[in-house]
């Protein structure tokens, strides 16, 4: 693989998706280019914020250079130098409506050995078993078309890795996630860059079917209060976020995920058969799609 | 030092706290009673909402329990058996002009061992130098009536404790941390105490003074910002909060000092000049105090 192909194709995706965001709200992005001072290259920083996506950061870097000891160990390969390149993706909407939602796809060298990682996931606050359903089949459906893809393991994983213990929920209803993909790296490069062309096909419906349904403050409140376990998950057992804080990268590229407001209330439980309380049956590992029919 | 005594002196503290602040605010306080299930013994917890006080926890706890073995390394002494009890404070008021502010007493037993640990700290959004420096005189005067007390060295110790790395930011300006006090227990006990006489000493005339004063959007919106600081700090940082977390604690109870409402800006900075860079300037280590004079 080249690694100039593989980075510029993320390039790519990054203005791919942050061009249909800008049309589908009518909003412009602020950028931000960043030199990484720890080694060589750099990154795309494009975030958008107060209008109808209430903030959504889309992260693009490509960089060079050498491993410390503490993360060394935490990652395959042997080995100081590295070269990393990915598309980071946070999309938190206002309407409470249309669920927040998150993709990262990346591309790693350590001496000889190279792989892929990434994944997508989606966050909603209010969603029905359809949406939910039609989502798991779009990804099923993108795994399907590899076939050393497994949307079952993948959909395992993500399930697992966002998982906030001490509220013992998952973030959102899942999504694929996936690591350490060594092998067959050119049919998963072209798997990871379609994972970038299903993020849209995704995103953009629920957005456009949503985004203009009217709602009321006890919907906003909500939303705001389910904000706060995405906090907590990020800064509490997010790998990426954590490796950023400890490896002293680019701080506002890290916290570009953080929601725009989010609310704690002390103990506060939604009220039984609410609109509220239809989330937190979704909010663990649940087999979506069912496999027997 | 017996345990009953001690943990009835911490236990009217608690309800000095509260009565006080329910009579500045005119708010009642919710309260929930909780048994600590991996052990013996409990907690009050006492929540203060949606008033001039947008969020206040005042908690309570006497426990006894067994250490596990990731956390025996961490505290001092020897052996599984442990028993602890402690009083928590944290204070989110609504008017930006009000700081937040938090305390923290407590005393713990492990077999033979016995300790006192604590402090008060303050974390304002719009505070005059002065206002920093009588807050600090206040805390020095505490520690001054005690001969085995030394301010300078609990203010350091603070300033080093409530510092968000990845920020380079202290959360706050500043105030009292103490731990592993081991020596003179009857007096140590008295000082102790006496932190819970001087936070409300403090925090009710800071109430008093500015809880009327006008605010517009422009204030509470960088109050909500900062606050963001507080949640990073202790989701990222703070060991009690990490604490209760590895050790499955009453989550509610844990959490109850993350903020009713914050927010998080990409890439935000104070204008020059302006009333909000001014807090910068007071967000590192610094000497209130002239000790010269």
């Amino acid at each position: 693989m080249d690694r100039q192909i593989i980075s510029n194709s993320f390039k790519s995706i990054q203005d791919n998706i942050s061009s249909k965001l800008s049309i589908i709200s009518s909003q412009d992005y602020q950028e931000d280019k960043w030199v990484y001072d720890s080694g060589s290259g750099g990154g795309i920083t494009r975030i958008f914020s107060d209008g109808d996506i209430e903030k959504a950061g889309v992260n693009f870097s490509s960089i060079t250079g050498k491993l410390s000891d503490d993360i060394s160990s935490k990652v395959i390969g042997k080995g100081k130098d590295f070269y990393a390149t990915g598309v980071s993706v946070v999309i938190h909407p206002k309407n409470p409506f249309v669920p927040t939602m998150h993709m990262n796809i990346r591309y790693l060298e350590r001496n000889n050995q190279k792989w892929f990682g990434g994944g997508i996931d989606l966050t909603p606050y209010y969603i029905s078993k359809n949406d939910i359903i039609d989502y798991h089949l779009k990804l099923k459906s993108l795994c399907d078309r590899y076939d050393f893809v497994n949307y079952k393991n993948f959909k395992d994983s993500c399930d697992k890795y966002f998982f906030i213990k001490h509220r013992n929920e998952t973030r959102g209803v899942g999504g694929i996630f996936f690591d350490n993909l060594e092998s067959n790296l050119d049919q998963t490069f072209k798997f990871v860059t379609e994972n970038g062309k299903t993020f849209l096909d995704i995103f953009l419906p629920l957005f456009n079917n949503f985004n203009k349904k009217n709602y009321t403050n006890k919907h906003r409140e909500f939303q705001l209060y389910r904000r706060g376990r995405y906090v907590e998950f990020n800064l509490v057992y997010d790998r990426g976020t954590l490796f950023g804080l400890e490896t002293n990268g680019r701080i506002e590229s890290i916290l570009m995920s953080l929601p725009p407001y989010s609310s704690w209330k002390y103990n506060w439980k939604p009220e039984l058969n609410s609109e509220e309380a239809k989330l937190y049956e979704f909010l663990k590992p649940t087999e979506w799609i069912n496999f027997d029919e």
